[in-house]
């Protein structure tokens, strides 16, 4: 295991946040978001960070970068539920040559619904390890 | 509008049936199967009756022939549920030098479901339209 | 089959229309959204109607009025790619006591990508049908 | 984080094995299986071991328990691809009288592709905790 971020319950510890709400179609039968629906909720925010930073995603695609997830660890807290406007907190943080990791934390109206860390690693289109870019490099902390 | 077929309710209409079981994520806070989750049960059904004609999807993708859904319709008749056994009956019709259609029944102890019809137009990995595969315009009815 | 309404490709026949942003998860191995993944869009879309006329949809449910989707159509014209910014533009149609329609039209920067159909009835939180509240009888044209 | 499985990557450690076939519909644009759609395969095997013991997961959820997801960890080794059959083998393990934790080998032809874990908690239809099922408790090694 990789994963070495342990995400904080502070907000103000993120530097990065992304605001979705939560779709119908996302709930299950126990009237919750199903569990599997965080990790689009974390990649829309990535996405939306790398946007932010000057870097789209579908350019670093288009650039031959693509950027696989190497592990995914979420802890549910307590639940989302439908037309909850959740706000997606992300830390860039432990990046190597090889990987960087990414911490979230979610929260409703404040209130903390979940934390998460996705670890990263650099591919081609072929999905073989390339070099990270620089300036991904000297984001991390 | 292409659609064309009527989806018979009578699973002796049908040449090919595919079973699946409804998974707890395909449902939904209706606590019934999300109304989107039935066109992958459709795809899955559609997969199997190519490998069952000796066609394999994979290997015609790797030929470089595409099936892309050009419309879709669904009649939604009595909800699924969570861990419902699922017969997806389907039969091939109306096919033209361009595109052919499937249409489907759906259900579970025999009992009636859902119907819903299928347009498809052979595409390149482009995305442009190609002639039909001999083998596919000859089964049509 | 109930479907009626026939989605003018003209965005200026729609009343209401709600922007959304593909998600890389709604992507599929052809490299573009997959079919099965419209249809929360359109449910996103009204959705935000609903609430846009002040009837939100989580009031209504707690009202004990939900609208099931009793038929879907859409029509793939021009596929959607990740990151694209769609605009869902929808009027409401040839709305019954038991029964109203939907037509949509998805449209990228103006150019259009498909149109949808969705036929609702109201019911109960046990599945039954129920009256339409008149204020939604007195939308449909 | 409550995590405490290390999933081995060997076959034989594992108590049981639940065998399904990917969809086109999981796939992604980089032309694999979306890293969200293993906690669905994860869950398919869950409910298959619980039926298997017995114990099936609807029977359970009318008695009035259910099994709310604590947290999820995956790790993604090689990609998974369409029409791949994965074997998704599982361990219960590390049961207390709150939680237990599933570690999981998802292979292909015996090659691995993934490794995970969940960590459970029984509640009752509203989400609050309750003892866990003495069978269930018996189980855990």
């Amino acid at each position: 295991m990789r994963l070495e971020l342990d995400p904080s319950l502070n907000t103000a510890d993120y530097t990065y946040s992304h605001r979705l709400r939560v779709r119908f179609a996302e709930t299950d039968a126990m009237g919750i978001v199903h569990h599997s629906r965080y990790l689009p909720y974390l990649e829309e925010a990535r996405v939306e960070y790398l946007r932010h930073l000057g870097h789209p995603y579908h350019v670093l695609r288009a650039e031959g970068v693509d950027y696989a997830v190497l592990e995914a660890f979420v802890q549910y807290r307590l639940p989302l539920k439908f037309d909850d406007v959740v706000d997606v907190h992300l830390r860039l943080g432990a990046a190597t040559r090889a990987t960087f990791q990414i911490a979230y934390l979610l929260t409703v109206d404040g209130q903390v619904r979940a934390t998460a860390v996705t670890v990263h690693g650099c591919v081609n289109p072929d999905g073989r390890p390339v070099r990270m870019p620089a300036w991904l490099l000297a984001l991390g902390d």
